[in-house]
């Protein structure tokens, strides 16, 4: 048993957690209320921003995301990533995750980085030159629409948007949400997800089809605040598909297979999640600290006041509890593949964001007002973490995986 | 013993009900998405909120909250409030608090009804003609600009803002934030607490004074998002006062009295909060109630699934006791006054808010992205219970107030 | 709204709490020892115990759950009970809970409560004169067999006990335990409940029918500790019935009727072990109060360290949330019956046991080693709270009825 | 990064699981039944569980906690353990909490593992030949005689027993209890605490002497019952010292070296009683899923309701955390030493009693009364977990050196 990091990923972590404290952190947050001033229909990449990527990109701190090496044309060397481990990321993933920016300006973002992994999967060589090259440079941005707003998507067989093969065309129709990115001043190019033969079984019924932005028949009707905030640059759009058309050769992989694709894509993206909300509750744990250490109520630092401290000492805790269960899921994907991860990974999925939400609450509280506006990063923080009980599977479904994995031992014996 | 409200209450409750139902609840929705729309400094009331609110002036459903009728030159009989105890106005309040809107309709919204009722108390006939007399007219709006950015507002001893008095003038300087209701169109009157004898006593040193919205040296700063809320048409102002000089006999009671003042301010105006945070959470359980029902997943309704039953039926528990917790302090408040009733409205500031926050977040869960989303008054309703475990002192001031009460006696006992 | 008890409550509790502080809790500790150091199979009632009911008889403290005066031969007038509204006796309960041994002191004490509750309603005048009068004279003990080993007792309809008629006879058998009180010396009679139609509509196939505790072919197995303790001088006895005969006219009500019966027993029943619970919680909180101000830990009294405070006021909360939702359940019972309050009961029987257990467990934590021994009430108390999440239904059953409840409203609806 | 066992330690734990699952797991219901019956005072060991330490010796399972192999003469090679690091022995502590009693059969239970362990490292030969030879065979039992009745011994500078030195004797004198072992019929000695320096700087004051279980003066007064359980064979004694001498050399190490002894001891017994208490919450989860797949109510499953999934989902996460948090703490104090795993082992001295405590409640929940009873080990695993959130530190004094160690850096930051 060994906890240590390897040499590489302690290594990169170190250039990592220096570049963007010289150069991320002091200008974020001025970056933050630009993004924040930014009203629907007018979302565009500051350049401070796009200085940051270019300076990343530079650093060859860029596509850290990707577990091998991209090979792929036009895409040079110093773009294609180190490919690095599961275990070997989630150490730089978190780092990333303190800062609500850090991610896109090293292009680790979602859901970027699960568009491309997919391309780089299940992509043909044409798909690849076309979306994956320059998403892989950064160039473009990309959008996943599979959420639908009137099935419930934690059953994703559910999907009422349809993919139906015509010809050599493929026609999608039907009505997306919480299709994040697509508001990106960027974003060239939608993954989109729907039924295409109602009569193949479960898992097979669905396609994922590559749709360029400015398709006819799409239409972003509007951006979705989170609790208040729209997420600019990115956002969460609202989309419709009326009759949009596609050569067939847009569908990835073969027509039917969405399902195996999508589970391929968010295992690996549930992790990528789940460290990056250990960096922000670690954030939140220090800026909980400095305020306990340094504002003072009735004649004490707050760290003296009352159960502040156990609050600290718990949200420690919590913190290095789930810290160790996502490195032990990225191990197990490491070592066991996606179907030896599932119930790691689920549970990873329902621990973090859960401790993610509570040890931010506890930072507002100890922070006052001041943590419920803008003046910190909390408000933002704990919008992530909340949402991330839902996004990619909602608690109530990845609890249910989980307990019908423990339990399956059991009930084969019952049945016996 | 006996539950029963007053027949007067429940009458009032009916008309209110009826009111709200018919009239408000059809249009509310319209009208939150036009306030939320509104950028700061561009608050507007819209046109069928003011028609709302003369209806409801018509309807005599107007001033609820006072604990008495106001005998106020200027406002006639039937704006003068039909004089509730605690008890009685607490059940209309939750209903009330069912709706974002529905109290100001009302002219039952804070931070105006603290206003009044200082006024009410503490104000001289020209105090009261200039100010009160429009206010619950519900022609103007007012603001209260206590809390501080630089001290911990949790002890109100900290106060940095000055109120000097010279000749017959006061002199105002110091930094507020979260006055709440000052971007309102029609505020026209804050009411600023400042020290003004730092020698006197420590709960005599401080003053409240009225000031004009537009007198010199007042500047609204900015107006702060709450998560990313802006609530309009009031909104929360950080707001500076530099050398605003404004009448001595501008002062609320005597110079120095200010503590004293707000005491009185704050015990009913906790039960407020608190009641309409009890309707809210009533609403969220409504919501999820009726979302339970009717969204299916995996072939059966959600409440069929995993704990959702078990979460449902825990909402319920914690509202009825929430709500019997919050009628008896108002029953003690009504009894045995605001020093009989300390440890109790102390433990429903503690209690409610949290219990709101909890079912809100259920309800929530329950309907997924739209929870998070303005689909729903979900999000905007777990920031209100989540402000109120801050607002008008944080959970742990309470705490510590409930447990110096308790262990008192012991203490004593101990001593001897 | 009026949240003081009646004049005639208030009279009883103030001699009833005399009564107790004066003459039952300085010799309690010492019964208590006795108790815990019997065997099982050597049970008995210590003299002191006796004389103390003895005295509670005298005193008028007796029978004072009967929700109206007792009007049976033999049972003279000042034993017949006060004949107390839920709501009255709640407060009464209370104050009896705060003792493990009170109750039966005053002849309060479960299982026989419920046991002279039902042979009031349902008994033969026969059956009251032989069973009943007797128990209301405090002289003889009773039991209920209900709860079956093999089966789910959450689901009462499992049952497999069987009460087959033969002529005039009865035939019982089956195996039951949780048979509170059947250890108890002078325990003379067992209420036995069982199948005795399989054709009958699903709540009227079982019959209640007393049973001598000395009938041949009755036998006690064993008495079963809870959390170590075997609670005498009554216990839990795990009892076999193998062909039982009694006469025909043992079966209480009619045959098939036990359903009915049963739940008439248990409705009052909660409520009275709720209300006894709020007095061991109060118990718990002194407790801790007392030790936190007087045990001193690096300097300090343990108030002043840590969360302590905060855990003091939260159990302050807990228990006063509690109590008025169970004072509400009483009143509810009595102006309402038994269908109208319901959800209110099943709600009192999840909120009561579980805030009980918390606020116990925090006690016994400053208590530290004290707190798991025998030196305090404290490892009783906790036991009783944690049984009676089990017992007369857990929680998750009683969570089943307040979901149902609370969504009937939103399915009628949806199926509409 | 490596979570593998390593293969020694892998290959013991095979060995160990089918020793204990062939020859304990069969066996031990009686044996438990057989200790439960015993009453204080007449404690012994039951032959099949002599026979089964007797295997476990001749099967080389035996010491395996030490964390080198033991160089002491009279202990031969087979017995002086395997030698294992703490990561190590943490997944065979695992196996050994599943059961109440596998820990003192492999001559690994506490306090002898900890009063070896201090023998070893500080004992004299003479000490460790008349002591720890013994003690390793398994020949003698031994007690730990530190916590005291009236000081709280959260604060161990608080102790009042003194160990004065008179010439070439000590002189023992004071209360202690929570003596564990000391009824133990093969308990030969005692190692008492006290104080022998009032002048000597804080930590340097008190004393660790061995005193032989019969020196004069030595009266073990009672057994104390946790929750309702003596615990035998063991038990925990209330134990006074009345002037008691033993000679000089009885001292370990030197006079007033009492704390860092305690602290050397406490280190690694808390990683031991944490790891074994991950394998009572393994137990009592695999009973719960045993009994939901098995058990029947309204015609389903018990995991087919309600919440009961959920429950099973969250203690399989709360169990996987908290094991991780164990082998990393056990591996921080094989890599840095006790210093460096400072925190990381008060931190799983709050979590994991904590989170066994919540795991096995839910499964007695799931099991009705049985769960309560002596029909299941359940009772007892949670009266251990509860016990453990007070033995060894008490959760808030372990939350205090966590806050202590996360603000020490911005205390510092703050100072400057």
């Amino acid at each position: 048993m060994d906890f240590r990091p390897t040499a590489r990923a302690q290594e990169l972590l170190e250039r990592l957690d220096a570049f963007l404290t010289e150069r991320l952190d002091p200008v974020e947050p001025a970056i933050l209320r630009e993004l924040d001033a930014q009203a629907p229909g007018a979302f565009a990449v500051p350049p401070a921003m796009r200085e940051l990527q270019s300076a990343a990109r530079d650093a060859g701190l860029w596509n850290l995301f990707l577990p091998e090496p991209a090979d792929v044309p036009g895409v040079p060397e110093t773009l294609a990533g180190p490919g690095l481990a599961n275990a070997e990321y989630a150490i730089l993933a978190e780092r990333l995750g303190r800062s609500a920016i850090a991610s896109e300006v090293c292009n680790c973002n979602a859901p970027d980085t699960g568009n491309m992994e997919v391309l780089l999967q299940f992509g043909t060589p044409e798909q690849q030159e076309r979306w994956l090259a320059p998403l892989l440079r950064g160039e473009i941005r990309s959008a996943f629409c599979m959420t639908e707003p009137d099935v419930a998507s934690s059953d994703a067989t559910n999907m009422q948007a349809t993919a139906r093969i015509e010809g050599d065309e493929v026609v999608l129709d039907g009505e997306k949400w919480w299709s994040t990115g697509v508001g990106h001043p960027d974003c060239e190019v939608l993954i989109f997800m729907g039924l295409t033969d109602p009569d193949a079984h479960r898992y097979g019924q669905h396609s994922m089809v590559l749709v360029p932005r400015d398709a006819p028949g799409v239409t972003v009707e509007r951006l979705l605040p989170t609790m208040g905030f729209l997420d600019a640059p990115g956002g969460h759009g609202r989309v419709r598909f009326d009759g949009v058309r596609v050569p067939v050769d847009h569908v990835i992989g073969t027509p039917g297979g969405a399902f195996g694709i999508a589970q391929a894509r968010l295992g690996p993206g549930r992790v990528h999640h789940c460290m990056r909300l250990i960096g922000l509750a670690e954030l939140a744990l220090e800026l909980a600290c400095r305020r306990a250490t340094t504002r003072v109520a009735f004649g004490k630092p707050l760290a003296n006041l009352g159960g502040n401290r156990e609050r600290i000492a718990d949200a420690r805790m919590k913190i290095d509890q789930a810290r160790l269960l996502v490195l032990h899921a990225a191990w197990l994907l490491d070592t066991e593949g996606l179907a030896g991860a599932l119930g790691a990974v689920s549970q990873i999925k329902v621990v973090v964001p859960n401790m993610a939400q509570e040890v931010i609450d506890m930072a507002i509280q100890l922070h006052g007002g001041a943590g419920l506006s803008d003046e910190t990063p909390l408000a933002g923080a704990w919008t992530m973490a909340r949402a991330l009980r839902l996004a990619d599977g909602p608690d109530e479904v990845h609890r249910g995986v989980i307990a019908r994995l423990e339990l399956a031992a059991y009930k084969a014996q019952a049945a016996a």
